[in-house]
């Protein structure tokens, strides 16, 4: 098809299943996170999952590789929904996938309570008062809590999913209190929660957290997931991921997805 | 000195500092979560600090390796105390370390609301309903929450530290979500965690949490723990926890105590 890229844009491989998205330095670009949240996420074989705070639409590019369910995904700014949009028609996706523009703290309202088997989220890390907030309108909304609080996302994902639902969230560790407290209040039960380490000996600058609306209490603490080898190369998990991605070889993350109760 | 030993009672090394404990494998034997949960807890250098759950006295004895603080511990059940006591006159620490029996829960009214500066806590890791409870009473109380629910600890280590003391606490990772709600609802603020891994490929077995009484909220977590090499060996860090606690050589876990807000 014939693409139609806006100045500042440019076109990436995702490195898997051929797959291709549209980003811009200026406006979007993806990172590790949400290609680790597109993998770590319980998704159904088929039903409906959602994607809240989808960026350019990386996480329902990635999902659709894993799963037959229908996607949709929601982005605040029209801009991002955009290029999102763009990007599953270039991979002629648009029968598996739907980009939404909305607030997500009407969302469940908007798109039926209890309607989806699973939630993925990716939110922005950063309370919305936190200083150094970038000049970057479109960057400074993706990395702070500017178009819903923590609480608030937590909340729409809680009332989006059916009871028994997954809801999979990438953050940082260091909100992971906050982050679980605030499951617990809408109901959400952490069932596994896997760490991100840039190396073996460093502390975690990611946390994946999959939650089950109405589960019963008990997590598992998955093994760490280490980025860098010693060596500064990828470590061989990361590479299998990003290359991966949805092949569905039994793979240590799809081992767990089968087993989790 | 005179060694007393009881009938099924031996005599073990601590394998640091000199010190030796009496251990009793139809009694009570300390498990590698004790000696992980004495390098881990931030401890004042003076002060005061008290160890609840302390079985044979395993974690006040190698606290004082650490710390000049007087050390308190708390024990419910008469035989356990008794062998503690012992363990300390051994090692002619009489003067800094005092053993008491008595029940948990009652513990912040007898010795003082806000009266110290660090509580550690290896508590049972069973629920009290659960099942294959042990025969033997003594290994029974030791695993099950008999005396005392997982609330009824975290509110009276809550009520025992004064502001801006610090409650560590070892315990499986199972239980994180409960452990973390109610350090919430008792106003300590988690401010370290460390999960503690047999792999570098498997889940975590343990988790080491340091909360601080009316902390602010912000969680660092930990590198993972590793406890055996690929070849089955011990990893480094956990020879290095056995053979030099309390050294104070300026490792990783020492490097966050000093940096901790």
């Amino acid at each position: 098809m014939e693409l139609d890229l806006q100045p500042s844009e440019r076109l990436d491989d995702l490195l898997t299943h051929q797959l291709r998205i549209i980003q811009s330095r200026e406006v979007f670009s993806f990172s590790m996170d949400a290609v680790l949240l597109a993998r770590f996420a319980g998704v159904p074989k088929r039903g409906r999952i959602v994607d809240l705070c989808t960026g350019n639409g990386v996480v329902p590019l990635l999902l659709s590789t894993r799963s037959e369910a229908g996607i949709d995904a929601v982005e605040i700014q029209p801009r991002l929904a955009d290029m999102a949009r763009r990007s599953v028609a270039l991979n002629g996706l648009e029968g598996r996938i739907r980009i939404m523009e909305g607030d997500l703290r009407l969302l469940a309202k908007q798109l039926g309570y209890g309607s989806y088997d699973a939630v993925t989220v990716n939110p922005p890390y950063l309370p919305p008062a936190s200083g150094d907030r970038n000049e970057n309108p479109h960057v400074a909304a993706a990395r702070h809590e500017m178009n819903g609080t923590l609480e608030e996302i937590v909340e729409q994902c809680a009332r989006l999913l059916r009871t028994g639902g997954r809801l999979s969230m990438v953050h940082r560790p260091g909100r992971l209190i906050e982050i679980v407290s605030a499951m617990s209040r809408h109901n959400l039960e952490p069932k596994r929660i896997r760490f991100v380490h840039p190396y073996v000996g460093a502390e975690a600058n990611m946390v994946l957290i999959e939650a089950v609306r109405g589960g019963r209490p008990s997590v598992r603490l998955l093994p760490p997931l280490i980025v860098y080898q010693e060596d500064g190369q990828y470590s061989d998990e990361i590479m299998d991921i990003y290359f991966h991605q949805g092949r569905g070889k039994p793979d240590a993350a799809a081992e767990e997805l089968r087993t989790d109760g």
